[in-house]
């Protein structure tokens, strides 16, 4: 028999999502709050981000991947701070249309998640919402004091280096909006496959936080394009940027669209949802780098050096590129 | 001259928010996380809590005050755990019509409260929405190790007491709604003006938190209702609840409204948005917590006692009454 004392929204968060509150902080979300130990000599590192359907996921993805995909953004930025997950916060925003079985689907891969990335759920807050559904996490990570890897502090000389590859995401949504791109770009079916999949279903680089926290002079997380994450941490840092797009990292599916269609080198290297990890490193530190990420599992590229000056310049046979929209933005 | 890089996204935040980003860990609004060194020998308390238009607010609320009441919602929650606030993060959703100006000041009534209660915005994340406002705040606050408040630590045999006073903001939104009400109810003025302004603009109780780390075996913010909320706090605890309703603190527009109409005393004992906190104490502390409570400006009220057995019991003329709905859910 349900308790009479409680309301709908206790007996949702009961059923869904109590199994995933396993951390002793979440007190199992039955408190006011959650509450957490930092680790001693640690710095709290925090961050939200979120996605809205229609806006930052289809409205027909699967419930476990826009969890997933919900947490890995917020994932993404503690692995470019150097930070180790410590658990978040959600806040959900659900249209009548929610149904128990699409919460239970979104449970289960934001348990998934949390258990893959040692990052726990530790409270949140659940309304009805007349809009559209929105799922917004703070997350928490922890540093060495006075160690966070800051987008501000990159110096004229630095290697700058990126990891994984640039554009597959810009390239894989383009795809869910249009299929006939595949035919266009000359694409095989597993290399639309695998565009898609990188815009669904983002690869935060976490097992890389220890390699930037111990090596990079500055960092930043590719959520709205290369070019335009570049620029914002030269701007932070006061310095200039060049890079040299030969280097830059493209995937198979990318290099075929690009040769079918050369303005798709811009798409590529400034459209969103990477969720990479731009770093600066000091060029001693680089070997070092280099050898934590092999360790890590985390291919990284070289692609170019800080210098004095200012904006971001992407250098092809010699010439910059100029790019129309240099950043992508949802907004 | 705009700088082409940054996006309207980056100007607004620039605009609007970064002149409340002054605690350092904020670092401008102008990387991918804040950072914050918890104070030695403390945990971080952490909630998240929020407002959507027309579900929490009304669409006509005015931007400062929409602001004041998410960022109030979640330094209640703080003051229940007996939380020292540290900062927090904001995740907006922003439809169309959301213009500058009502930016401007949403911004200005967010930094009047973030100075107020000594609770820095650290970052936040901000997007367009197809669907209606929407305000998600995550709040962090400091406890010594090991000694935040629980709801599940209440003893048989502690008193009960609640700040401020009960049901002021369930009949203020009624009054929203039907204005005929006051009439009704045989409100003053000046009456009909505190409901709706209890309504509009929680006074969270951080004034108290101090002495709720000191004294309190369990605490509650109340925003589900007296009754519901107490009902959570016996339910984590294992234990009964005996109210004597005479005893619980009512203004004079409360009482105006029952005397008027006596089925009011069930909405204002079981309708939310208090934002009070409810307070179990071992017998022996509680002169000392009166003594704070005074030192701190709260008012203070001794309403019950725990006991062994579960559910909360609201007693009056020796009858316990029964709640049609004894919780309030926006859900």
């Amino acid at each position: 028999m349900p308790n009479r004392t409680e309301s709908a929204e206790d007996r949702l968060i009961a059923r869904h999502f109590r199994p995933l509150a396993k951390n002793p902080g979440a007190l199992g979300l039955v408190d006011d709050a959650a509450v957490i130990a930092p680790p001693a000599g640690c710095d709290v590192v925090l961050t939200t981000d979120g996605v809205i359907a229609g806006v930052h996921v289809f409205p027909e993805d699967a419930p476990g991947d826009v969890a997933r995909k919900a947490l890995r953004m917020n994932l993404s930025d503690l692995a470019a701070k150097g930070a180790t997950p410590l658990g978040f916060l959600i806040s959900l925003a659900l249209p009548g249309s929610i149904d128990d079985g699409w919460l239970a689907a979104f449970a289960t891969g934001l348990g998934a998640d949390a258990e893959r990335y040692g990052c726990p759920l530790l409270g949140g807050d659940t309304d009805r919402t007349p809009g559209p559904l929105s799922v917004s996490i703070a997350a928490f990570g922890a540093v060495p004091n006075g160690k966070m890897v800051r987008r501000a502090t990159a110096k004229a000389g630095d290697r700058i280096v990126v990891s994984g590859t640039i554009g597959d995401a810009a390239l894989g949504v383009l795809l869910r909006r249009d299929q006939s791109l595949a035919k266009r770009w000359r694409l095989s079916d597993a290399m639309s496959t695998h565009l898609r999949e990188r815009y669904l279903l983002p690869q935060p680089r976490n097992a890389l936080a220890c390699a930037v926290l111990q090596n990079a002079s500055a960092a930043i997380d590719v959520s709205d394009g290369l070019a335009g994450d570049l620029a914002k941490l030269c701007r932070a840092s006061g310095v200039a940027a060049e890079i040299d797009v030969a280097r830059v990292p493209l995937s198979d599916a990318v290099r075929a669209a690009i040769a079918a269609d050369p303005a798709i080198l811009e798409t590529a290297l400034s459209g969103g949802d990477d969720y990479e990890i731009v770093a600066t490193l000091p060029t001693d530190k680089l070997a070092t780098f280099n050898a934590a990420a092999r360790a890590a599992g985390v291919a990284v590229s070289e692609i170019g050096r800080i210098a004095v000056g200012e904006g971001a310049r992407f250098v092809r046979d010699g010439k910059a590129l100029h790019f129309a929209q240099p950043s992508y933005s949802h907004f």
